[in-house]
């Protein structure tokens, strides 16, 4: 979905694209719809003939491609990833001059080129990293203000750490909340009394599990962090309503209410 | 918000609608916007002049109604409530033959005539008291039905335990989620690094604690209940990550993911 979103908002911009995929079927549907002006045969043929080198995979992929290539050199003047952290991709790339680690802070819980659109990146931040080396960055920041996205730069470890609160935690959160409710469901007329609060709390669980599992690995301590920061929260919520003390509840959802209204739209 | 968009749907359906706000100012937004036929110019008046009467009001509002129509019966021969709790309104009604408590599964975070909607109720889940008397019953279930709504039958004690695993869990886990967010915001740049996953968990958060007061307090004991239930899923998860022990938590990712396929779209 993020590679070919990138191949249509790229085209759009005036780049000419070629793509590769390991399933010949996700890169017949991106060039059907449009993200591609032409596939190449396979991933040499790509690197061959590229200049600019964009990287779509789950985390643990990028870093297996990114090995292979500091292996053998390509001539692309510049590479980028787009991976949910910076920090394992950029130990894989550190003998790459052209690389540029990068995050499109947009998406969704689907997956696949069928997902794709041209204006996903529109208005969203796009981090790339603060100390990545010239002249790869100034084009990154070229490819991203191409797709519609604001480039953003950020260290890599402060990616990772703040990712770890803003999209790993909620991430689980919706996890958990899921699974919550496919514990309790059966004989609680569960379904049908679910409204589109539930249904938005638990969007993000349709997200695949072979996409977090390298996430999750590789920032775990980050993360366990901030589901611990989470759980305390929650247990003064418990206890404040076991308490009979509810009206304590007040100053958390005036906080809750307050950073809701900092968020971008 | 629910008052005006059952005004809507209503008269789209052929009813005629008349209103009271003790807010005149949501009275004639209601009316402008096309949810009312007239205004009533007080609750003595609608009184007198309806045959059914809803009443869109948050639970604690509603139950002091309820025990004033109780003490001078009215003479509608339907009255029905929308509030997100049944068993404190059935008994601030129990000596009120017509009344029927009745539970629309929709909404927003939104409130106020400004953001109703005509479509708000279709398709969706309205429940109803299913030991309600009749002919009180059969009206609220056409009414319901006039919506475009699905009435379903719930008895009030089973309604307030569902519910608060399927609406007052998930508004305190995205007041939870958004707290920790505005705790741990300074020095982070984590509004910036915030998608639209972070955006879709903390919706609810907007909902207003004068709605939720309430709500919490007369489901208390059967809220906490569920939010130690969660607690203990995110304990977990975070004892998983704590430990090296990512993929033991493969089996809640496919639960989440497999209840989350089973909601209504």
């Amino acid at each position: 979905m993020i590679g070919a979103s990138l191949g249509l908002a790229a085209r759009a911009a005036g780049f000419r694209v070629a793509g590769w995929d390991e399933w010949p079927e996700h890169a017949a549907v991106a060039l059907e719809t449009g993200a591609l002006d032409g596939r190449a045969a396979s991933l040499e043929e790509l690197l061959a003939g590229c200049d600019w080198l964009a990287i779509a995979l789950p985390l643990d992929a990028t870093v297996a491609l990114l090995e292979r290539l500091a292996a053998s050199p390509p001539p692309a003047r510049l590479v980028i990833d787009v991976a949910s952290l910076k920090v394992p991709v950029r130990a894989a790339a550190s003998s790459l001059p052209s690389f540029v680690g990068t995050h499109p802070i947009a998406g969704s819980e689907r997956s696949g080129p069928a997902a794709a659109s041209a204006g996903l990146f529109v208005g969203r931040v796009w981090t790339y990293e603060a100390g990545a080396p010239e002249p790869a960055r100034s084009a990154a920041i070229e490819l991203i203000a191409a797709t519609g996205a604001r480039p953003v730069a950020v260290e890599a470890g402060e990616h990772d750490r703040a990712l770890a609160l803003t999209s790993h935690l909620p991430q689980l959160v919706s996890i958990a909340l899921a699974a919550r409710l496919g514990e309790a469901w059966e004989g609680r007329d569960a379904g049908a009394l679910c409204g589109p609060g539930m249904a938005s709390m638990t969007r993000l669980a349709a997200s695949p599990w072979s996409m977090w599992r390298p996430i999750l690995e590789q920032n775990e301590p980050a993360v366990a962090q901030e589901v611990r920061a989470l759980i305390s929260i929650l247990s003064e919520a418990a206890e404040a309503l076991e308490a009979g003390r509810v009206e304590s509840l007040e100053a958390l959802f005036e906080l809750a209410a307050a950073t809701a209204s900092r968020l971008p739209k």
